[in-house]
């Protein structure tokens, strides 16, 4: 069981968990996983999910041999008679389970300090022979990695708050470490113009190139570019596709939020704290959507200084001092009250930057607007800047409300960084 | 093709979607199609997602055939020339696909208001013969079901605002109509106790069961007990459910909080809106986290007034009025600072109940308290409650937002119900 150099293509992810199966919990480990790999190049081929069933998973196990060189395996990793990933893997690859003495050390400690303890607790320490252990500090459930019969396989616990940062802080160097090629990707993240457009600006580019390669992906709200470049060493991957992300960026311009982050908040967040400047929030149709999005973020306290979330004008007059008579004149949904919102929670807060955000995110409209019909509003030093959108009466709440927000967070990045506010007319 | 009644048994979903394997996008439709599913009884035994690429996805049709009975697909509908699902699934049971007039008729008007007309936006209309058409009107792909070899085949569109709402309008209705059993679920929402205590208070009466059927599921920050009936009828399927679910509630009591719900504030506003009362709320740690769920679903305007997020001190005394030296003296994480959070947004914004959290939901701690330190506060007319939660250092920032948030619900539901609020302690 050497660390061969396998080509890192065709990975499939098995996810083990009957609770998925009946759409009780959402598979995020998959999608994590699966973009932890996308950056490092990567490719996955197949996510699979089947239950706790010892026959089902067999028989999965051997369709991912057949059809992947590397497998990664979520959850059934636990303490209890349903959790057998372990056993038929081992079994699958001919490997016996043996006792891990560094594990079972550490299992007993938290035992002892804990009151769920049952003897079959230590079972977790029981490991594929040869395996490396992957210790679990965010739980107790051991993961591992092994190769065998030309395989790669990692086996992660279920639980997303133990799979996702075992797998960062030891599946990837494991993954990295086994190629002689360092793949790096960078995705751009575009927000203002949609992926067929992005596709276009970039067709005969993308069909000409074969090492980086670039190609466009639609996300619920956005878009990205993601360019791939393999090399001898990290740094030349770094240094072939410098240039492609210039160009790109260059080409698209303003459109850019930014270079492998997630969502437009985890791009503002940084800009806020380079440039000292704060905010606040007032939300009508968004409800709290825009405040949460950003402080799901760990340290979004030192620049987010808080917000109001206004569902009746009897609140918007109470807690932001708005003028009931304006409201009744305007409507709640106009430009009016979004730039009076916007103005109020600065002056309030006194915040640099004070968001308001009022409209109709349906299923019901006012009898006045469309559903989709929002006003977001940013007031700054001097100026308030609107933008009236119409998202459409075909689209869900959920998209309206986050739709709003990627706006909010668009026109805060544009302002922090000297560009103009309103491309969007 | 004939309308046999198969056993609705073995269901596979397969999705496509390039997206979905590079981590960009998570896989909301396999969790929302089966959890439809298992209401009525039909047991998902796999979720397989498949890139945008003709090979593989024969070979995942191919083995679906092989190991389900009904193979529902999500995905690749569309126009464009990734868009490959029905040829394939068209190909795979020898069935022509062949224009159906009145999805093109339809395609038509679509077109004619749209400024994206393509020629190939027509392909949609080109379905496979003798299938039933499910037409879009979330969108414009049509979906369609068939029966052929024996096995059952729906097809729905990618886009989960179009995949949900025409699986819960055509395709449960179609998978009902197959068979001559009826199968019904309900699932019995608990929270205040974990799955394996529910699991042992249960477990013989379970193993005793074959029809009904009785199962215990964790969910990230509660848990369920699903019951399931096959019968004639619905009515008789209903009649023999009756009793095990009045038993189940009768049995765990209090900690049930609602029936076929999918999350806790789901429950607590329709007893709001039947007591006729309102509520604020002041959040610190949760940052937005419980107004944006309550604001998450359609109707929330009616009983919620607003709320404020309150993340600095200066904040908590300019939009609330709360003493800095109280702060300052007890420290912003502390049972104080939430009973007056919860306080005085009553105060300010004029509802019947005010809610008030503050905490350390982490990564970073303050030095004073370990992280998932949470008090979560409730005042109503002449008394407020506290609970004081340590929800474990190891836990993520995201489990403790929402777990707070559940308490806080939860404290609401009791008062609501005149219920004792505080089981925690």
């Amino acid at each position: 069981m050497g660390r061969e150099a396998v080509k890192p293509y065709n990975t499939e992810i098995l996810s083990v968990g009957t609770e998925i199966l009946l759409g009780h919990i959402t598979n995020t480990d998959a999608r994590d996983v699966s973009e932890l790999l996308s950056r490092i190049g990567i490719n996955v081929k197949y996510h699979t999910v089947v239950g706790d069933n010892p026959e089902r998973m067999r028989a999965c196990v051997e369709n991912a041999k057949q059809r992947a060189d590397i497998l990664i395996t979520t959850g059934g990793l636990g303490p209890t008679c349903d959790d057998l990933t372990k056993q038929i893997l081992a079994e699958a690859f001919g490997l016996k389970l043996v006792r891990n003495e560094d594990e079972e050390n550490s299992l007993y400690d938290y035992i002892r300090n804990s009151r769920n303890f049952t003897p079959n607790n230590l079972e977790q320490a029981l490991l594929p022979e040869g395996c490396t252990v992957f210790h679990n500090r965010w739980g107790t459930a051991p993961g591992c990695a092994f190769q065998a019969e030309g395989k790669t396989v990692i086996m992660l616990p279920g639980p997303p708050g133990e799979c996702v940062p075992m797998f960062r802080t030891y599946g990837i160097p494991y993954l990295k470490a086994m190629s002689e090629e360092e793949i790096v990707s960078h995705s751009v993240r575009i927000f203002g113009i949609g992926e067929s457009a992005v596709d276009w600006m970039f067709a005969d580019e993308m069909n000409a190139m074969t090492n980086p390669t670039m190609a466009p992906y639609a996300k619920e709200c956005d878009c990205l570019l993601q360019i791939t470049a393999k090399a001898k060493s990290e740094e030349e991957a770094e240094c072939m596709m410098q240039p492609v992300i210039s160009h790109v960026c260059e080409k698209l311009g303003d459109y850019v939020y930014g270079l492998d982050v997630e969502c437009m908040e985890e791009a503002v967040l940084p800009l806020l704290l380079e440039k000292g400047k704060t905010f606040a929030t007032a939300e009508s149709c968004t409800g709290g959507e825009i405040a949460k999005r950003f402080t799901d973020l760990p340290g979004a306290s030192v620049v987010f200084l808080g917000g109001a979330v206004v569902y009746t004008n009897e609140v918007k007059a109470r807690i932001l001092g708005l003028d009931p008579g304006m409201i009744e004149e305007k409507g709640a949904v106009s430009r009016e009250v979004g730039t009076a919102l916007a103005e109020r929670i600065r002056a309030v807060t006194g915040a640099d930057i004070g968001i308001g955000v009022t409209g109709l995110a349906g299923p019901d409209g006012d009898g006045v607007h469309e559903v989709g019909t929002v006003f977001v509003a940013m007031a700054v030093e001097g100026k308030t800047y609107v933008r009236a959108l119409q998202l459409g009466p075909k689209r869900t709440r959920s998209f309206i409300r986050r739709m709003s927000g990627n706006h909010a967070f668009d026109m805060m990045r544009r302002w922090l960084k000297g560009l103009p506010v309103e491309p969007e007319g």
